[in-house]
């Protein structure tokens, strides 16, 4: 199962811990590394929600005189004679003595002079220092992701630079003799590394960098040398290799090498023979060769790995309700991946998920992901299932 | 409403429709300017879809002899005599004569000789040339944006370089008297400018670029001077300015430069004073001084104008169905945008939707926004409604 799995990589997993300061306008999806605090009352001064004329409610119902505008950003303090008003903008400062803002739509003018009746409330408008954000005032946490909200929160602070957590190199391999490049050409026994793009782009999209480092051909050597090449990441990320074939070498390599297994397999389908391996304060990921196996894989259980090693709060998908569009059947001994389409609250299967681990359009078709749990055999149509949208 | 106001911004937006080549590494996110159109077969040759072996299944319930390994990349075409089988690994391609693959686990092995019985279905694990994709065949459509599934499929294609439609030159301002920016330091009566770090944020997130210009005061020459400076961008985003107030010269300055209004406010709460202009093929957008309204409003309807600009296909934002918990009230005689917690298939306002349109603290604990039709004057529990997540 994939959360089991999960657990046991977490409870491998070194946090790096390491911190970097970031302007703010460079902090958009990372993570923060301290807890902010307010520094300053949010507003910072009592001020006006809307343009129009504060007065003082005791003088509701009478003629009162306006005698000038307090424009936003005037740096004057201005104060309210009995039987005063003034006309005043959003956001600029309300003056002394005053307790309410009458918008100019509500307001009757006549010859400067101001009549407010009580359908006004008191208070109306206003504004209060600090009654959004006080001083000292924790806003956000260590280990929160910088999303847009965030970012204003912080600008309004005028706090503009941010302690942010360091991401984990990432390397990237794929192998396999079967396997060229892209922009290579391949004969007719030959298959595109379609892998190794899924994964950087996976990595990407999530705000992980990572570096690519070629095929690994199937021999022991060759692996080892990648593995030992790639010594300076945190983390690695191979994929093919991983399953009972005679020409897989990634383990031996490993092994060789000094790392150790937390899991040598997940049960779940597709994406069983993945393997991660350890050494000091390296994982090594080996996701299964074929292309939706290594795309789910990837995203469901080394994204999550990724940013636990980033010390990044929140390490679970976003998760939506829905209702099952149809009947399936599936094994019951291990957990599945049900691909599907998500709309207008339900979620139907493409091909009732019947299709190979190595194909790819399926994944194009959907937008989110079911997973079974283990013992689990099957869903009804209506079922209230919870599902993580994919792309 | 957003809807209507949005139509009428789309009828007046050209789409710049200028591409660019992209190498497939740096094509995530970005929009195709092209159909994609399968160029070879996928998968392209007949293959195993595990490590088993290959046999005819006219010799199933007899003995085959075990004759050699098919690797993953190997070039040579093999051949099965009768009663024979071949060891073959995932991927590699079927020899002739083969119609069906048992896997390592359910073959029953004894001195090189192979056993299968009829447990094993005919065409068990073997992959068709073309069963995914044909060559010739439509793969991916113009607009569409590549997601990580997307990039893996032009990867198993070996194609490594698309053409992409360039986005919108996007600039950045800010204005109003009472502003200062995040890096500078506030007097007790002015606020930090935390509009245009959102604005940069919510573009940024979404894959738009954009550049800062810096504050504009009040006045209407700097006001004409800061629109005139940033003619060569495609669209202009500010805030403030847009409201009845006194101090407002957005609108003089744009109309004195030949822009004219496709919308000059938006019956939505908040997000009022919203104002479209354009000249030629430029757009600008005025959006609320309030840092919420200008959030929202850049979420919601400057994000899908971007898009049109870049020929996105899809405009629409994903939609999650949900159950409104709780009861709330809203005024009928426009739209209003109601920020919630979307969790466990629930949707909850947050203090009943009430809080000033200058707040942040709303934007950062919701995390979906509910958007009412005009007229509609409320929810009720257990109410189905339609919300799209924030972030």
């Amino acid at each position: 199962m994939i959360q089991s799995s999960l657990e046991l990589i977490f409870q491998n997993v070194n946090e790096l811990k390491k911190s970097k300061k970031v302007s703010l306008n460079g902090a958009i999806n990372q993570i923060l590394a301290r807890d902010i605090f307010a520094v300053k009352n949010l507003p910072s001064f009592d001020n006006s929600a809307l343009d129009g004329y504060a007065f003082n409610y005791d003088f509701v119902n009478k003629p009162l005189k306006i005698v000038g505008t307090i424009f936003a950003g005037d740096k004057s303090v201005y104060e309210l004679s009995q039987n005063c008003a003034y006309r005043i903008m959003t956001g600029a400062m309300m003056p002394k003595a005053s307790d309410t803002v009458v918008e100019f739509e509500k307001a009757v003018v006549e010859n400067d002079m101001l009549f407010v009746d009580k359908s006004i409330k008191k208070h109306n408008a206003y504004r209060y220092a600090g009654e959004e954000v006080k001083a000292g005032e924790m806003l956000l946490r260590k280990g929160e992701v910088l999303t847009p909200d965030k970012i204003m929160l912080l600008a309004s602070q005028g706090i503009d630079e941010v302690k942010v957590f360091t991401k984990p190199k990432v390397a990237v391999f794929s192998s396999g003799d079967e396997i060229v490049e892209p922009w290579q050409k391949a004969s007719q026994s030959e298959i595109y590394n379609a892998n190794s793009s899924a994964i950087e782009a996976i990595l990407k999209d999530a705000k992980f960098e990572c570096e690519y480092k070629g095929i690994i051909k199937d021999s022991f050597t060759d692996t080892l040398n990648a593995i030992s090449s790639a010594s300076n990441y945190d983390v690695i990320i191979t994929s093919g290799g991983a399953s009972k074939g005679d020409a897989d070498f990634m383990a031996e390599a490993l092994k060789e090498l000094g790392y150790k297994a937390v899991i040598d397999s997940i049960n779940v389908r597709p994406g069983k023979p993945t393997k991660c391996y350890k050494l000091d304060e390296k994982l090594v990921f080996i996701l299964p060769g074929n292309p939706m196996a290594a795309f789910l894989i990837c995203f469901l259980v080394v994204l999550p790995t990724l940013k636990k090693i980033s010390s990044q709060k929140e390490l679970n998908f976003t998760k939506i309700m829905a209702k099952f569009s149809g009947n399936i059947k599936f094994k019951d001994g291990r957990s599945n991946l049900v691909l599907g389409i998500y709309k207008d609250g339900k979620f139907s299967t493409i091909n009732n998920n019947k299709f190979g681990s190595g194909m790819i359009t399926p994944l194009v078709k959907a937008n989110s992901i079911y997973i079974s749990k283990v013992g689990e055999s099957g869903l009804s149509d209506n079922d209230d299932i919870e599902i993580i949208p994919l792309y």
